[in-house]
Order: structure tokens, then sequence, then C-alpha cells
């Protein structure tokens, strides 16, 4: 007997035939024996549909009433499918963020879960019912409602899987898993049967986002067992790991992410002196805007050039600010384009293996594709490179460095 | 200064724009200096919509779920309003039925309100703040939402203006207070300033549905003065008082209810002897049928007729049951006939006034209409007459008993 906690996403509940075959898996896990705890989100278009409402009523509404709000997306929800698997002849209880006690602090919107008591769910567990929790959603010590963010009923899964001890915590999605790289740019992208949490980390802030990445925090902070699998197909998913995998044969490379939502700036020439870097920056994180890359190359002349990229949508505010910045600092010049992207490639193998810089790099030459920017983590290189290039670069990459699916075979009538 | 509760329906937050409206006019009162408890219901055909939803799943739903399920309807009235007055610039604070502490029995889909907390209430209208708090739900002691049933919002707005002792409840609603009798039948029905707890009852119980039974029960019970006015259009509205109108000048009868939906069954010829009531009316209330009327006269042949009035619905079902039990009673036959209907007088100014009864048969009797049955209770007395004759006899009477509006003068070109 197995304690999971599963995590459905607003797919998967998004119609009540989905809410019913959500009910069929979830009897099918209790049936064979097993103890399991579900976390869910709103059914989908629901959150919206309420957020539509409120900016009906202002542009601004109260960020305490908006937790209100739209925390009865996921009321529905629970009550939903503790309904459709009593009906089943299964014994289910649904309990909302405040039921099941999930405290959190009281930034409303975006609230970090502080604790969770477990004992109704013990309890229930115990008497050999379901445990059906509404996800995204908590209170705070003066019995507020809160909510976690988008996206967060991934947390509550996770927080569950951590505060019940679950031997896995499964978050069903509408993928099958997690793929080397993007199966709509490489055909060949591969499902991983396996993932470690920072190489997940890694891809989901560059865009594979399969699961929310403060999930995945919790999820490796608590060495909570993660695995991502589809509602709706049949199938192992990816799981997520602490440990890397130890076997020889594997890849150096996990996956590659890619983004295409960059722009790229440079203040060109300005003196190369302490404090430069932060005269730069603060601006920009005044005016609100996010900096990803950030590079500086050394100085020749006594000057330097300090680029990074921002999202294409903040492109031209940043372009402005760093005019201004540029005189004060007297910069020799601001130069920026927004038709770049940025491919990475991430693997917990890299840290181990020399070459892989080398080998990318030159996979890239070879197709005649200039970097215009690199960083480096320990599990990831990053360049920024002409957005033309996007989808040749990820497949000549994901061909060089192994990850191609093996062919089906074709059978010829 | 004084302290309103005031109680929206579904109708009156039925769309963005109501509740906008209703937020001006609660600010209004704020403005004026008053402490404003405003209790409402879910925009409407909202719970109907999640009745559906539950109903797809099952079609019979767990009724701890149904109450998780429907009482988002009013959570997201109450983050909406909150939203609106803020948005206007006045303080207000929302309250699920959990959060401002409104404990029930355990009676899901039909739970009763035990004790209200009103300390956090009071705070909040301490600080100048609204209150504002979802009609219709509850918890009970462990911790599980209740729902009073259909219309319960009334009942809420009334028990909280009990533990509040606050200075009137008000009930807006899309009428503009309680007429005589129903304007689509006589044209000239006249809204009551004034209308006793007692007579309201009565009115209530015999169609006259402006406001939940149970929130008038409760209201006389905690001796809550209570108003009910139109959410859309000026004015005073009819107030539910305790007191009988002192002035002489008053009519006797304060108002006529009527009631198309009964039908009439008469067991003749049972022997008249004790016992034989129950042994007619317990099959019938084992079939969960509802008995209205009942009648019983004074025997002769030392066998009596026994009447009562059911719901139209019902009325075969009653018939087959009758038929057995006239045949264990002995009784002669068995009559009945469902194309009648119930008008009823009512008016505490009766109980000190002889004569109302004859007067009504008289005026019955100028127009041939025939009385098939009489009830009388202290403050009403109603009779079933052929349904044809229904508007004749509601309008003669309404006449009789100086009832009408003065007609308004009419200006000629």
């Amino acid at each position: 007997m197995a304690l999971y906690v599963q995590k459905y996403g607003g797919t998967s509940v998004g119609t009540v035939e989905r809410i019913e075959m959500v009910a069929d898996k979830v009897k099918s896990f209790h049936d064979a024996g097993h103890q399991v705890v579900v976390a869910v989100s709103a059914m989908s278009g629901e959150t919206n549909r309420l957020i539509g409402l409120a900016n009906s009523i202002s542009d601004n509404p109260s960020p305490r009433e908006m937790d209100v709000l739209v925390s009865t997306g996921e009321q529905v929800t629970i009550a939903l499918l503790a309904m459709a698997l009593e009906e089943r002849g299964v014994s289910a209880r649904s309990y909302t963020g405040w039921q099941v006690g999930i405290k959190t602090d009281s930034s409303f919107m975006k609230a970090r879960i502080e604790d969770i008591d477990t004992t109704s769910m013990r309890n229930q567990l115990d008497a050999g019912g379901i445990v059906i929790v509404a996800g995204f959603q908590g209170i705070d010590d003066d019995n507020n409602i809160t909510t976690l963010g988008r996206g967060g009923s991934d947390t509550t899964g996770v927080a569950l899987a951590a505060a019940l001890g679950a031997d896995e915590c499964q978050i069903y999605t509408d993928v099958d898993g997690v793929y080397t790289t993007d199966p709509r740019v490489v055909p060949a992208a591969r499902r991983m049967e396996q993932v470690t949490f920072e190489e997940m980390l890694e891809m989901a802030s560059l865009g594979s986002k399969v699961l929310q990445i403060r999930s995945v925090e919790f999820a490796g902070k608590y060495k909570v067992p993660l695995r991502v699998l589809s509602s709706f197909k049949e199938g192992n998913g990816t799981l997520i790991t602490m440990e890397e995998n130890g076997s020889v044969e594997n890849p150096v490379i996990s996956g590659i992410a890619f983004n295409r939502d960059e722009a790229k700036v440079t203040v060109k020439g300005v003196p190369d002196i302490p404090g430069v870097a932060s005269r730069i920056l603060v601006p920009i994180s005044d005016a609100n805007i996010e900096v990803d890359m950030i590079v500086q190359n050394v100085s020749d002349d006594g000057t330097t050039d300090f680029t990074f990229t921002v999202h294409r949508n903040d492109y031209s505010k940043a372009m402005a600010i760093l005019k201004e910045t540029a005189k004060e600092l007297k910069a020799r010049q601001v130069i920026g384009t927004d038709d770049i992207c940025k491919v990475s490639m991430v693997g917990v193998g890299m840290r181990s293996h020399a070459g892989v810089a080398s080998k990318m790099f030159k996979t890239l030459a070879d197709e005649n594709i200039n970097i215009l920017v690199i960083t480096t983590s320990e599990i990831k290189i990053s360049v920024v490179i002409a957005e033309k290039y996007l989808e040749l670069a990820v497949r000549s990459l994901h061909t060089a460095f192994g990850l191609d699916a093996e062919e089906e075979t074709q059978v010829s009538a």
C-alpha cells in the first residue's frame, strides 16, 4: 500500500465528463489498495471567467476579495469530484483550503504555504476514504482566504505530499511527461523516464512549462518524488528525482529548452568601474522590467560592454531607459534587437563532462549559426541566436547530443 | 445613526451592473452615517447552474458536497460587491458563512442557524467599514459547510439583524412591497405600508411569496423589524411589525391570498369513531403528500365526511391511497376534484370584528359563487371554490372590504 497525492489541472477537470474520467482514475488507485489524496484546480476557463467579472467592476480589485472570488473555482471542482467518487461507491470527502488547514502568509494572490494540518486528512484516509483538496488556496492567521497565484495547485499537491510524507506526488496534466525538447519543434523529441529536480528547474524557467517552478523547488526542498503524467493517456510519465541517474550510458544532456520571447540590449563603452552594473540595472528593475541573462565581458580600453535580455514586450521601454542611463554614465552607445531567441542545453551530466560547450558551439557553427551571447551555469549552457535559426539550432543540437527518439519501423504494404 | 442589515436577492445581484447599483444603494446608507451589514444571494441563475453540474454527475448527489458546491454562488457575490464598494472608496469586507461564524446544525441543504458570532462584524463596523456576508450558508460543529435551503438568504439577513440587534432588517427584492393581493389578478391591489408578522405568515404560507416563511418566523421570534423594499425603485416598501396598527380607521382585512395549486378529496360516510382522522391521514403522510386544509363536519347518522386538500400534483396519488383506506374503514365513497382554488382573507383586525365571515360569504353569494369548503383561524378565513371563479372572487372581496387603491386621476388632453 502506498500513499499517493495526485494533482489534476484545469484541463483534466474541464468538463463533467473529464471529472468523471478523473474519478475513474482515482478509484483505480483506491481499488488497488492505495491511499489517495487528490488536489484539483478550477475547471478550465472558470478562473478567467471570475477574473473577468472582477475586472468589469474594478481595474484594480482588492486582492483580498480577488482571493475570495477565485477560490470558488476549486471549491466547485472538489465538490463535483467527491460526488463522482461517491456515485462510484467510493467514500470521498472534499476539503477547501481552510477546511484542510492549509496555512499561508497574508500575501493575497501570491501567498506561500507555511503549514498544513494533516489531522483531518489522516482521519479520512485511515477510515478508507479518499481526500479531495482544493488546490491553489489556503487561509492566513486572520482566517482570510488566500490563493497561491496561478498554477498554485501544483504547489498544493507537492505541499500535501510533503506534509503527509507521501510515496509520490503525481501531477496529471495534458502532456504525458517531460520531453527532451518541444515536440512541436523537434518531432524526434523524446519523453524522459526521469529527470533531476535541478534539471527540471532549469527547464521550467526556460520555458518548458510543464510544472509550476515553485512546486519543483518545493518538491526538491522536501524531497518529494514528483511524477508528471497524462490525465488522458496511460503511461509512466516522467519521474523527477533527487538523484542523478548513475548509469554511464546516460546522456550528458537531458533536454534542450528555448524561448522566443526575449530581446537583447547592450550598453557599449561604459566605464569599467565598480557600481556600473547596478547603476544600469536599478532603473530597469524600478520600471518592473524583469531581466533574464546578464553578460559582461572583460574590458579592454577601460570601458566594457554590458548586455542583458528582457521580455520582448519590455524591449522599447528598456531601450528608452538605457538611453537615459547611458547619457549619465557617458557610455558610448546603446544597441539592441528583438529578433533573437535563447536556446539552452540542460543536464546534470554536464558537470562531470568537459566538451559539452565546444560540441554545442561546433554544432551551431556547422549550421552557420552565429552565437550572439553565451551564459553558463553548472548544469546549463544558454546561447542567444537570431530567432530565424531557432528550429534549425534546436534540431541540430537534439540530434548531435543523441536525444532523438529511435524512429518507429515503417511497415509498407 | 442606525444599524441596518440589508439583504439583496439573486435578481438584485444578477449582473455586474446590478451589483454596482446595489453598491450605490449601500453606499448611500453608509454616507448618511449609518452602519450597514449586507447579506447577499448568489447571482440569479448561478445556483441552478451549479445544481445542474451536480445532477449531471449523480441523480442523488451527496448533500454534504452539494453544500460545498452551491455555497460558492454567494461567495462570488460577496467578493464582487466588496470590490464594487471599495471601488467607490468605501471600506468593505466580505465574509463567508464560516468566516462570520454562522453556526448551524448538520442538516445539509436545509440547515438551521444555531448561533452567530458577531465579533468580527462588530470590529469591522466599529472601524467604519461595511460588512458583506454570504447568505444561505454556515458551518456545523465539524467545520462542514452547510446551506439553509432555497431562499435561506432571507433567514441569514434576519438572523444577522437579530444577533446584532439591528434597527431594521431590509429585504430588497424585485417587488416594492407586500400587496393586499396579487396585482396581476386585481389591478387595484394596494401596497401595504405595514403588516403584522402573523398576517405575513398567513400570507406567505398561502402563496404571497415575497419572503421566505422561516425568515418571517425568525423575525417575529426575535422581534426584528423587517421591511420589504424594491432594489430597483425608490420607496418605503412594507414594514412587517409586531404591533397591530392601533388606528380604528384601519381595515379589518389586510390582504387576500389565493392558491390555484390545490385539489380537494373527501371520504364520505366514514364511521364517526375516535382515530378515524389519523387512520385516513397517516397513509397520506407516509406517502410524503402534504395536506393543507382539513375539514370534518358533525356527524348525523353515526358517519361523517372527512375532507382535505393536497397539492394538485399529488391528487391522483392521494385518491388511490384513499380508496384503499375507504375499503378498510368501510366508508361509503371517495370523491375529489382538482379544478378548485383556495381564497383566504387575512387580517389581525378580524379578531375583534364580528361579521367578516358573513360579509365574505354574502359577497361571494352575490356573485353566485358556491363555497365548497370553509376553514378559519383567528386571523384568516379560507374558502375553497371552483377555480374558474378565482379572479371574480378575489376582485369582489378586494372591493367589498375596501382594499382597492384610489384610482389615479386621469388627465385627458
